[in-house]
């Protein structure tokens, strides 16, 4: 059933007489009934001709009732971003509303100051602010823009979010295409992030981490794992550890340092993460065992050699791109094969924590490949947790496909 | 798919020629492959002749390959209830085994002692003892037996029970007409219980409560949504709170005790519960305030009053029994009235807790009716966390039909 049950009933009776003359310019009007934030193409009707890109539209729906307001842009390949819907008229001024309201989440509700100094400030369609995100990283911001209407306005709102967050610096982040697409100026943030810092170093739940800002996927910091880095530690006193994508080293140092493991294995094909994740070790003056290498690989003459761990983490990278069958096929049977041989060097009684950060794959689904994993080897999987990323990760419920993160929590038996 | 991914691929060969005389005894034979626990009558073949009520048997599969052990009765409606599986040899010291893997799961690993002293300590299928429930509240185990098989054995397993877990009691509980089913003598456990006490008082993450034996439905408390409480409190300082199926009182109390709420009414319709409540409130000096109403009814007339609160806790009971169309169909629609009303009562703003107990519900399917009952009077959810029970209530991946708890955490926009 899960996508099946309609968001609001299409009215049957013919579609009212509708005054567009009337309407305060500039509106988009929807083709369909929809609650859902990302309007694409096939979704949107008319819109009024004043209308220029990046503009803040009234948007009406298919009988002409206003349902909200969004951030045009026709050249976008989601030429109108809807941030939120109501049945009263909405101005610019519901950006600083939700702004305040997103920060107010983190630090008054969350107090996620208490434990850390890198959360995520602004999730996109998460908190109403479809295109942009902005994590927090120490005393400074690092915003990514997916829209022409967020890029016009960011300059404007920097000051604010500063105030509220209690932040100094901004770097922003415009992927080149979408950039060119979307008609955002390069220049537009260049004085901006001159004045960022390149690194910074950020504290979670005790342990010490560097963040670079110039290099690499990302920023080489992902602060959705945090509750889970947490919870890892509570498994692993006095444990051997596998990491199996250690990536820049979040979960292995936290089964060290917050965690007393007694030896942790960090595994990754990436030699930037590598050693970025070595610097982390040193801050922290953890020993950690690094191994270069594809976790495939590694896994396989691991399980040949007949090693076994307490406690093995899997955290690889997205495997699931597209919804098309092959894509999608082929990324199934990757999670389901290293899976298979991560449980495999799981000692029995051991603790198995693997993670799937595939948007497209549901948590049912990729429950049931790493248990297909598990009793494909006769092993049974006892699952005690599951869970996504930190509450500083919220998907608004018109937006669920915004999910991507789950991880479970298995003792494999 | 969830639900589709064979477990384990039948042989399109010929069964192989099977010497069933050569097997070890007592034997059962499953007519299909499967991994579950639970052994329907459809689903069990041949068994030996010697296997009596009760006995523990040796499980073959379809080909005639050992494939793990159980607990056999022809008389129940479950007549085999496989432990484990394995295709090694399996005998009774199995139980011992898993009793020690249990305990030390709560104990050792999740180190549940540090925070209460009231915990399942064996959860049936989801400890591989399919067919007991062990509750461990204070120095009594609360045990619910649930097959001949384990009514047999119990007894003996208490003494090693209590001494992994530190207690001294044990009232053993078997329902009634299960019982005459199974077969289980009445008098089995009646000196045990005789020796039990009737109540004792148990503490959660500072909170303390009164547990109930010999009253009502259950103990009066639930272990399973320990971490729940102990979350709600982290977001009710100052606010008031309104607990819609209070029961006897846990999310209250966690609001009021740890989480510092200005004012928390609590709502329920069982007159035992509502007193249990008082009771426990009393325990922690905190005041409440009552109210012994349907929640249905109070939450309509609060609606008409237009009274809302920063944070809305939503528990009911079970609402869905059977997978009849109409049964299931009757009640996904209390689930969607009854928080379409809790919704209603949210400030904009405030959160909203709204749990099901519901195995039959799917997490998706129970998540779809709560957004559903949130976009009918156009409001959106912003959801922050999505939960189960304790790690103390662990599912195996043979067994995920016996998941039942789902906790959706969401800011009401």
């Amino acid at each position: 059933m899960s996508d099946s049950l309609p968001m609001e009933k299409p009215s049957k009776a013919p579609p009212p007489v509708v005054n567009r003359a009337a309407w305060p310019k500039p509106w988009a009007q929807l083709k369909y009934f929809t609650f859902q934030p990302a309007i694409f193409p096939r979704l949107l009707g008319q819109v009024s001709p004043d209308a220029r890109p990046g503009d803040f539209v009234n948007v009406y729906d298919k009988n002409g009732q206003l349902t909200g307001g969004g951030l045009f842009n026709p050249r976008a390949k989601i030429p109108l971003r809807v941030v939120t819907h109501s049945t009263e008229p909405v101005t610019e001024a519901y950006f600083e509303t939700a702004i305040r309201r997103a920060v107010a989440l983190r630090r008054e509700l969350f107090k996620l100051d208490e434990t850390t100094d890198a959360y995520r400030l602004i999730n996109s369609d998460g908190d109403g602010l479809s295109g942009l995100t902005i994590d927090r990283y120490a005393d400074t911001l690092l915003c990514e823009v997916y829209s022409l209407g967020i890029a016009q306005r960011l300059p404007g709102w920097l000051p604010l979010l500063h105030e509220l967050a209690g932040t100094k610096f901004a770097r922003v982040q415009v992927d080149h295409d979408l950039g060119s697409l979307e008609g955002i100026k390069p220049s537009t943030f260049k004085e901006t992030n001159a004045a960022a810092p390149r690194l910074v170093k950020i504290r979670e739940h005790g342990v010490r981490y560097e963040v670079d800002f110039a290099e690499g996927h990302k920023t080489g910091f992902f602060c959705d794992q945090r509750e889970n880095r947490k919870l890892l530690a509570k498994f692993t006193r006095g444990a051997r550890v596998l990491d199996l994508c250690c990536y820049t080293g979040g979960f292995s140092l936290n089964a060290k340092v917050a965690g007393g493991a007694e030896e942790v294995t960090s595994v990754d094909l990436d030699e930037a993460a590598i050693a970025q994740a070595k610097r982390n070790a040193n801050l922290n003056q953890a020993r950690l065992k690094f191994v270069h290498a594809d976790a495939f690989a590694y896994a396989r003459q691991m399980q040949q050699n007949g090693e076994k761990w307490d406690v093995v983490v899997l955290d690889p990278p997205k495997f699931i791109f597209t919804r098309d069958d092959h894509g999608n096929w082929e990324g199934r049977q990757k999670y389901e094969d290293l899976n298979l041989l991560a449980i495999s060097l799981v000692k029995p009684g051991g603790i198995f924590v693997t993670c799937s950060c595939s948007g497209l794959l549901s948590l049912e689904d990729f429950e049931q490949h790493v248990i297909k994993a598990a009793h494909r080897q006769n092993r049974r999987l006892q699952f005690f947790d599951r869970t996504g990323p930190g509450p500083d990760h919220p998907v608004y419920s018109n937006c669920l496909e915004s999910r991507y993160l789950k991880v479970l929590w298995a003792r494999v038996v």
